[in-house]
């Protein structure tokens, strides 16, 4: 909610500044058009409210028509969403409404098409903390509307203990122990594991979810099969699209990969604006 | 400056939140470790302080080792920074720290990569205005890092006339005209044109910056023949790597590249911690 | 983290404003002293960090000694903290530093002393949301100071079905159902119940925690017996200190009780000052 | 007016944070309800239009219905405000409303019920400086409705000398005069004393207020005669609802409490959700 | 567009802060007036919508009513503006409107009259940066309402090289080329030159404008000769309004004066207030 | 405290934005200089903490030397403040610090110029809240500086009744009785009035201060001898230079000038750098 409204502030700011010099002094303020925003290749959409607050920040009294919501597939050349209102206020929100809307869309984009990789698999595909700084809400909710799933959004929805954490507190099981005491009911316990030793360790201990972190294949199997339902099984590192349907094979039950949100390459959307 | 300190804010509070529940649990306060943060492919390292100032956030008292800066190039391997003091505080900025390192060394890498295509060429490759939401003056930092140049940072300096501006004031000329007796007189003005009339009537008018938008190599050559060094000449529209080394013999001033923020992918960075 | 940075800065604003005119006025900015902080009644410390804190905000030169850590005991006329420098500092950080210190030792005396009445239980007694608008994160933490547990943070961390939920999803069944499949793998599920028959459905659904609401001593014993251990229990509702050793003695798992946050009485401490 | 608004903003964010994964994942957009406060005790209501804010901020169509303005009085099973909208929006704002109109109610049914121990004398019962931390001008607005009165807001809209002032300033005389030289024309000057001594010296000085410091009744008494109507008495520490009776026959003028603020516990309200 | 909404936020925090003690005590809520500002001597008026802007953050239901805007001519008696709505809106944002409205106007006033000096020449008269802090957007805008120009908005829009940058270059024509190879295209670039032989070197740097600080008549005439068109000539530095119409007919292209926004004083403006 | 910390932010936002492009490109980043701020005409000093908060906020190694306090009367050439440290810092937070140091001292320099007009009166000469926009708080220490006195800061900490709210009070008495009863007891109450029915009714109200708007001198002295010490008087309205001699011997206590704020011109400061 509110950091969405932010991270809005934050960029029209960026690119507005004191005054788009162009605009003001060319457009007059009674001035009225329609934009008109056009996919330029096929995309799953994601981020139209987003830009839509983006356009209402500038100009509370524009219009919004839409045939479209998030998730829908899009084809090149369908009009995605029409903002009629003051030409003025179209020309400042666009860069910044179409680079929420394109980087947003590219992302669900990706995460669609991963997902084909895993078939009619009940595996699931979710994100990681490595989204974009400043836009963690917005990138885990187009990861949602591209079908993927989330992983915990930030350090306090979800324990995650790694190496170091075991060091620590010298091994798995003490660790797991003293941190069930602490925090909340509703909240499950994972743990990174890098070897069988340490698989067997979690599963002593009681936890919930096992990450295998940077297995390959056959370690992979080797480890669902020990685990044997008693943990769900996430696998993290090295993952790419070409070893997804492998990965999916396996038994595990989550695959996260940290390129759903920070490698995803913007989509191509345009704005084209008439005037009245 | 102060943006950036609201982005880093931003990027802390949101991965955080109300604590660090697994190490806020498990590590005591008074341990200290050191943090190794290697770059796991060859990259053009970028975001070095913007790192410094994430980790200082969480606690002032860390110290900062390094032997290289933003604009190296780094090889896989390679130990980019160490960071020395409390566990607990490598843990929690750890993350964001990486976040912006690895989408601004991403930058910087596709860049200079992306201008080895330019050979010998005095053309410029600039960025554009798709930089991410919130993260401009970040994302353009890293394409001069890289070896690129920036385009305007936003709506406020420089003055860029496109279509729907050229319509509102009757032609070029007259926009043109217009403009320049109310802007600053450290601002140039550059205009968008698709045709060879409009780029006759930009060179009437006497703009500074002419771009051509979407042309073809040929369409192209002919508009640098016929504005022959009386304006500087931009491209844009429809540039990939692909046709770069063509377009930098077109004899064209400036080249400029959306992918080179928009799309370009986190390279890959990780962070080691040994205990004291 | 930083929201806690937010209210320190929103209590000092809303105390000094434009100035403190009797301190300005009368005291030279050379004046030292040594603030001494006294318990006035035996307490359970919380907030030395936060008094800490905001005393900073006034001086960053300011020097702190105590023998005491949050969670100890202290006894009448007992010094909690020593704090040396600036005199015209102390005196205007001393009101907003003690109003932290006052509320949050008072939340975490009122925890230990009702943990009192659980015996030797290992049932586990938590806070709720129903904490002061802005301090949400302080009062959880002088909540497990005085040690109770934490329920969820907020609306973010922990799914809680209401009978609300339960009435638009078409029963507990299908609502669990539901957002089993969307969200994070690391998030619980609990059921707030009313009657048996909803425990029953809770229990098909397969819930991690059950929540028996405003349920009588008899009920409570029931439905402990028919959830056997296959969910955690918790019990919320017209929870008082009166009846919380014999609800300890129910096989419940959780007792959550808003009273812990919304109606702990300040505990009285006050700040002598010694000038140098 | 402003600062209002940043601590209900400040209460959503800590409340819903990146999103309310139960709602969100449960409830429909379009779907509409009812939300009805019922008070579940007796109580003086206080705090309607923060409520009220509170839930525009989360949906701004919502739309209010109530018999009832701050300060009536309300029997247990009364319906305190109707909310009519998306249901989705009642149940994230609901909490975070609620935590805001039990608070501020529980100060003024506070307030309300001190207040008749006084009789019909003339004495003010008034709040001080002890408030909660953010929220200093909702409860002194508490205080006002439950028929109270404020002391100073802050350190900025009155003088209060109290004796570490004195004591730089080489005595009460010195200092009142050293501060009525500076200060503004409309504020008045109050000093707080402990023993006769000194009770003559701010006679001398002339201050505009006297405050007797924890003294017993006797000695309250005793002042009261000397000072005889050549300055306002206030009476502070150690008062509690058994001796307001007593103190407000001593023919002091101000009664101030810091229980007020600090010790109110919070009113039971609850909310009842029907759909349409 | 946000900083001003800033600056309103901060305007209206200081002069309200907790509350108006006298309208809050005496105007009932529903009582309605008209507020009527009135030019108490003759002004180019500025700052209608910043003053719209502070009466809609009070009270948005206010309704205005004008028959001017920014730019015209005011004369003594004239209504400038009608605000009609809640009485006790119109009082809390009376003083932070017109302090608006009594700045910006006395700007543009000031920018107006200082214009007759120039008479019919094509030279520009502009600001600098010695605005108010947390101002300069307005103000430059009010000095644009006036019929001046801007000069740069600030540090980033504009390239201005003075002595010790020239110093640490090793001279004008090594800073210009240094700069020149970095900087956006848009920009261009200015030097501060003192003397002859820097405006020599200067115009061998080929740099866009030249600013002449602080020389007398004769040496501008003799630099602007020399310059000859082949840069902007801009002059700086010891201007009043006193030798403005000399300089005009100097042949310069730019006179920038500090005065126009650091020493304007604001016109008198007033707001009577009739009741409905 | 934290106001002026966000005006100084505003302010070196709106200055430096994206980056100083000048010094940025030619100023390596350890180069080191001393800035030496000097007097261009006499001046009263105020601002020194505030300029030094400045340039602290760009680079808080930067060391401040100077011989001088606030309050200081400067001659033309005098040194003010010397800075030492990094070039890049200076001349980025050079012409920010300027502007507040040249906008306080200003208002110092005419206080102080006005108040030799008052002779040896005991008159107050006051400022009022006609102040710049989110200056408020540095204004009115400026007035001090210069040895006038504040009236209240903001609409929070005085009473000031004005024909409105007489209006709506029915009358004087009324008002001020009204208001009497409920603002806190360290208020004073201030009346403004025309004419002598006025002033004879805020006697007989029993007022604290009463101010004679826009009177004459004939009627102000009249007015002083009926109110004759039994209350405080204040002018205010058509005061200037030229009139405070002669109001100084009307027997009025305070006088009021918005102009002290509102229209005092910056003074002449100028900071030269010398490199290492």
């Amino acid at each position: 909610m509110n950091s969405i409204n932010n991270i809005i502030d934050l960029a029209l700011m960026e690119d507005i500044g004191p005054g788009d010099i162009t605009t003001d002094n060319l457009v007059e303020p009674d001035q009225c058009g329609t934009g008109i925003i056009i996919a330029k290749e096929p995309l799953v959409l994601a981020g139209l409210e987003t830009a839509r607050q983006t356009f209402l920040k500038i100009d509370p009294a524009l219009i919004f028509i839409t045939d479209y919501q998030d998730g829908d597939l899009i084809e090149t050349g369908d009009v995605v969403l029409k903002i009629k209102g003051s030409l003025s206020a179209l020309l400042k929100a666009e860069r910044t409404a179409l680079n929420f809307l394109q980087r947003l869309s590219g992302i669900a984009t990706m995460v669609r098409s991963y997902l084909k990789e895993l078939g009619d698999s009940q595996v699931r595909l979710t994100d990681t903390r490595k989204t974009t700084p400043g836009l963690r809400v917005l990138e885990k909710y187009a990861v949602r509307v591209g079908g993927g799933h989330n992983h915990r959004h930030g350090l306090y929805d979800g324990v995650l203990i790694k190496d170091n954490h075991i060091a620590v507190s010298k091994g798995i099981v003490n660790a797991v122990t003293q941190i069930r005491k602490k925090i909340s009911h509703l909240i499950k316990i994972e743990v990174e594991v890098t070897d069988m030793e340490e698989v067997m360790q979690a599963l002593e201990a009681g936890v919930d979810v096992i990450m295998l972190d940077n297995m390959d294949l056959e370690m992979i199997i080797k480890a669902v099969k020990i685990i044997n339902h008693k943990a769900m099984v996430e696998v993290s590192g090295g993952i790419t699209r070409a070893n997804l349907n492998k990965l999916s094979k396996t038994g595990v039950d989550i695959i996260s990969m940290g390129a759903l949100t920070h490698s995803a390459r913007s989509v191509d959307l345009s704005m084209r604006i008439t005037l009245d």
